[in-house]
């Protein structure tokens, strides 16, 4: 089915008909087929067991533990309170470097805790923090250094364990992205003092949502295990609890996009690969891929956009996109340094981050997952093709404000 | 059925027979039958609208706004979250007036915002943190009174709204127990600032676990709402966001139990009766009951027992009533104010709280709840009256420890 668009007029934007009659999504919601939740879901309701770590959230724990070669897993409602929880768990004071381009939460769990963000800049081809960058920023307040794994792919973990031993400081990993992913062939969530990963319906890996924070430190899965989950006022000898329980139904969720892993990842890969064989040879376009050798979970389908190449910037092709019902999504836009409460009471990194502040501005994801298949994902490639040999016509789309 | 105890080691503790082959818990536990969560649940699965405050937490929302008469319901995963997120949507600093009888959430809450407690000694009668307590310990440094609405019955909401406007401070409610109480005709939802609810599975209302916060306030319930969701980098125009969003899944529990409500309100107000009317006539027994006129849901069976009078104390008659599987709970022992970090860091107030601590010895709650029918309460009563009977020959097990 071609994409039958001829003229720039012929572009839902500017008018035409929409090429995409059902929006497609960037996340991946995996979800299973009715009957195998409804058995577990029948089970849960059997049982009366819907929280509070029962059967299937201890299942799930193991199952993630053997899946990832980690000692601990404990599972949380979800990747922003692990965060929170690790913090905490962590005993960080003080200030914490980490990157501006990754989601707030990441952010906000410091602020949560009582912490001082330090932002960082990162490398301009793989986007991970920079551990140069970061060197240069450490300096006595600082207590621990968080790693980004972004778009599934490893933050220099071996820069960054000599860089956090050479300081005396802990460091640990949001891997929200990083589900199944290698760095040297070892699992992430074998990195640093632990790793924080999302199982947010957008994942691979799918609780509809929910989290997990991993650690090989038995002390420090004990932590985390009474930080996330108050139990009772008996038991509490640490100074900060809260309730980050993952359900009973969310594990189920979990248990079974678990077994469905190798054959979700397998598709994503297809997805990328097809992406990238196309519009890997546009001008102006390029797409994020994991290091040679390494395992990713391919979730993310990043592209670069150089407007002077491309023809048009990035914003002006997520509207084109948009109006013909491709989802693209703008990660991270505006980065946190430059969010409202970040801006005004961090002010010193607003003109700190170069390289951010050009990816926040020419990086886009497009829609993969579930419902994409590699008819939908040739016509978007097309249409971009299209959008491409008619920049110089659309160029005053570029002057619209984006809605 | 009769208990078939005779002599003092008929009990179980002593060797005997256990009264009831399964556990009697405290919990409501409140489910639906499977056909109607079923039917919610193909929803969810057919929209595959999971999470992110999608239809059944929106209609949920407004279900709950008419039900309590109140303009602005936000959802959120737990109690837990909801009160964090107050403490920062009332933009609190420096220290809060609270009780220490209550759970340990509601100091927690504080505690993640940096905030101090104040604990306060409660009413020996109703079991409510005492107004004129709190009025001696208000100073320049509290920022705010939080209430708690104990056992489903109102804390003073009159009596704090002068205290909190005298002072001009803020007054909210941990309203956790209180779904469908009143006070003054009113409902509880309606007072001070705000007030949070519970939606555990051992609550009235069942969302397996969840929460909300009512407000009558236009901007507040704004800031909550962006508080307890982190939506985008874009929107964040507050100090602090986190993830306490409440599933679908969760929705549609809550969904259900709500409509529920009216039957189980009346099942559990049978239960306190049967219970009451014959405990109520024991030495040294007395049950907690609503403010006459007032709507409760009746969900806490509370019993105070007088040692002296009834001839064991509070732990010895629970140590008995659990090996019969009556596993009735000491809520709130200890009080948060000897739990082990409130101890170490607010020595202060170890001492201070004379009520508090004899409540922490002498208050148990009897189960109740969707497991329970009229003939179990009837043998619960009948072995607490065993037990009575022959306290003398059971004084000897006061002296084991309690596990």
């Amino acid at each position: 089915m071609s994409l039958g668009k001829i003229k720039p007029t012929d572009l839902a934007i500017l008018g035409g008909p929409v090429a995409f009659s059902a929006p497609l999504p960037v996340g991946q919601l995996n979800f299973p087929e009715w009957q195998r939740f409804e058995e577990a879901m029948r089970g849960i309701f059997a049982r009366r067991d819907y929280t509070d770590h029962g059967p299937l959230a201890q299942q799930f724990e193991a199952k993630l533990a053997e899946f990832l070669h980690v000692k601990h897993v404990v599972c949380v409602a979800n990747a922003t309170i692990g965060l929170m929880a690790a913090a905490v768990a962590l005993g960080l004071r003080g200030k914490v470097i980490l990157p501006a381009f990754t989601f707030i939460a990441s952010a906000q769990s410091l602020t949560w805790a009582g912490i001082s963000p330090v932002f960082c800049d990162v490398d301009p081809h793989t986007h991970q923090m920079d551990p140069a960058q970061a060197a240069l920023l450490m300096n006595k307040d600082i207590s621990a250094i968080m790693g980004v794994h972004l778009w599934g792919n490893p933050c220099f973990p071996d820069e960054f364990r000599e860089l956090a031993r050479d300081h005396n400081v802990p460091l640990y990993f949001d891997a929200a992205h990083a589900f199944g992913c290698t760095a040297g062939s070892k699992p992430v969530g074998n990195f640093g003092e632990l790793e924080v990963f999302s199982f947010h319906a957008t994942k691979i890996l799918n609780a509809a949502e929910g989290g997990c924070v991993c650690t090989n430190d038995d002390g420090l899965a004990e932590r985390l295990r009474t930080i996330a989950c108050i139990d009772s006022t008996e038991r509490i000898d640490i100074p900060l609890a809260g309730n980050g329980r993952m359900s009973e139904a969310q594990a189920a969720l979990g248990l079974l996009s678990l077994e469905d892993y190798p054959k979700v990842q397998q598709r994503n890969r297809d997805y990328h690969e097809a992406y990238r064989r196309v519009l890997g040879g546009f001008p102006g376009l390029r797409i994020q891929s994991p290091p040679s050798g390494e395992m990713s979970n391919y979730q993310y389908v990043v592209m670069e956009i150089s407007a002077d190449e491309f023809g048009l910037d990035r914003d002006t092709l997520w509207s084109i996109l948009h109006a013909e019902n491709v989802i693209s999504r703008r990660y991270f836009s505006p980065g946190i340094h430059r969010s409202y409460y970040y801006r005004d009471n961090y002010p010193e990194f607003v003109n700190s981050l170069p390289v951010t502040d050009r990816l926040c501005e020419s990086v886009m994801q497009l829609p993969s997952g579930q419902d994409m298949d590699l008819e939908k994902i040739s016509r978007v490639c097309e249409l971009i093709w299209f959008v491409h040999r008619n920049a110089k016509a659309l160029k005053p789309i570029a002057r619209r404000p984006i809605r």
